[in-house]
């Protein structure tokens, strides 16, 4: 996307989430909202709400309201998320539930997602009814990926389809639905609505699958993240799976050790049996896909030509 | 309310609740709201739905749906509640987080919350944004209430009116909530569901000091609650307040006993200080400004009439 309209959009955006930002009484519980949304991140779903809007020719200033939504309700999830994962960071600050404390966390989440609501409805009464639904049923798909997550954990083992089912949920739906709401608001008709929907959800994937690959293959430098932290936490990621499947025995033998011998090993092990070019082969295949439901959604010219390039980066990059 | 007229709007309601009952996958996310739905209660504020849509002349079937998001709206605040409130007990079974662990309650907690936005939603496209309007104020009053009610456990004093500001949100807004949305969902216009809105306001006030009042003076046989819980738990009751406010010394002297002696000393001491009898009047004339702002709402009428002996029955209860 070219870097002055996506930097015009974020702009936008944090103008518009500082200006409302969750005020009330007592302040005790919308300290904590206020404060995991000033937190920061790369804002790519409200971006882009603001991007499908204006691609369909709408005025993006009528979609920041449903926007900054979408991004509360992002921010609702993962403080949810880290209770439930007993995560201490988050963006290289504390959880909210460690700067304050479990139940602060589980209610001033309940208060995000309140006020995701009230901000997703603020939309044209005639797109309403189809908003409010497509927000709900994303909502429900996050709460089952974040529960399938759960349960997955518990488990020896996880099939492909399972894992990208629970990503899926956790990941992409919003990224999709990000997309169709702005699109609505813009003035696209259902079935565009759904190909943009279609677009961010395989984009999603096709993100959340490099997150994995770079988790393990990326430099911990620009991706901030610990070198196979996954493989140390035993995680059911694309590649885990993958490799089970193409040498259950040697991925068992080197599952059982431990630390830097065991990150190493596995990656060797993923390199041997081709499982990192599995992985990015899976990555680009659904990045042409979810293009090619871009391309249905919009006629080219340079919107959909931002969008593209944007999906591109999200996929190609390495931090 | 006439049995006849309260038993149908109770077997509607149960009827859809059971066919309507929240499913999918994974089971293990489902199985806990269905749960904490199945465990019964009083159904109060879908039936003051149903029977408000009613009173303003609409078919109370086409408030089922809306009429069960309340109520699976009340039970996510149960689940989440429970959880702060580390409850074992919930209607003599055991509460989520301890059936399953504090994980699932706070996931199948925020499941419901969403599963009641999809059934509040479901209202002609005229009334929608009023309605969801409504809903969210409460939602977050209700987030407001309890945090109140968490901070107050940390306070050693608390005033009345803060205590009143507590109890508002953590019961009554619901119960007026309940009312102006069946009230419009019926055909009612802004002013009449807002007289409904503080019919249920007032009444969910009365009742809940009626309710402080029955911990400690009603009979337990009845009640099924232990006599004087509150005074043994200390917490700040609207007697409580009172009492303190009427004779701080003889307050803080007997706070500081234990068991039976403490119940029954303070008891003795909420009469002497016509703490008991303070409450009641509390309680009835909250009562009485209800009731005539549920006049200010209906004519003269049967289903008028109805509406005021269930609001009679509720305040003038022994159990």
């Amino acid at each position: 996307m070219p870097t002055e309209h996506l930097d015009r959009l974020f702009r936008d955006f944090e103008s518009y989430r500082v200006s409302h930002a969750p005020s009330g009484t007592p302040e005790s519980l919308y300290a904590p909202m206020d404060y995991i949304l000033s937190l920061g991140g790369k804002r790519l779903r409200p971006i882009l709400t603001l991007a499908a809007c204006e691609a369909f020719g709408g005025d993006s200033q009528r979609a920041l309201a449903p926007a900054l939504g979408i991004e509360v309700f992002h921010n609702f999830s993962l403080v949810h998320d880290d209770i439930m994962d007993q995560a201490p960071l988050r963006r290289a600050s504390e959880t909210v539930h460690m700067k304050w404390d479990i139940n602060t966390a589980i209610l001033s989440g309940d208060a995000l997602l309140v006020e995701a609501y009230r901000l997703i409805a603020q939309v044209d009464a005639e797109v309403l009814p189809d908003v409010l639904d497509r927000f709900t049923q994303t909502a429900r798909r996050l709460c089952e990926g974040q529960q399938l997550d759960m349960e997955f954990e518990q488990r020896s083992k996880v099939e492909e389809a399972q894992y990208l089912e629970m990503i899926e949920g956790k990941t992409s739906v919003l990224i999709g639905c990000a997309l169709a709401v702005g699109a609505r608001i813009g003035g696209a008709d259902n079935d565009s609505a759904n190909a943009m929907y279609d677009f961010g959800r395989k984009l999603g994937l096709a993100f959340q699958i490099m997150d994995d690959h770079l988790d393990c293959f990326g430099d911990p430098g620009k991706t901030g993240k610990q070198e196979g932290g996954d493989i140390l936490a035993g995680k059911h990621t694309l590649l885990a799976i993958h490799c089970r499947h193409q040498d259950a025995q040697a991925f068992e033998e080197m599952s059982k050790r431990t630390g830097r011998e065991k990150v190493q090993g596995m990656k060797q092990l993923y390199v041997q049996t081709a499982t990192d070019s599995y992985a990015l082969g899976k990555s680009e295949a659904l990045l042409t896909e979810s293009i090619a439901d871009l391309r249905k959604a919009l006629d080219e010219g340079p919107q959909r030509q931002a969008l593209e390039e944007l999906a591109k980066s999200l996929v190609h990059r390495s931090f």
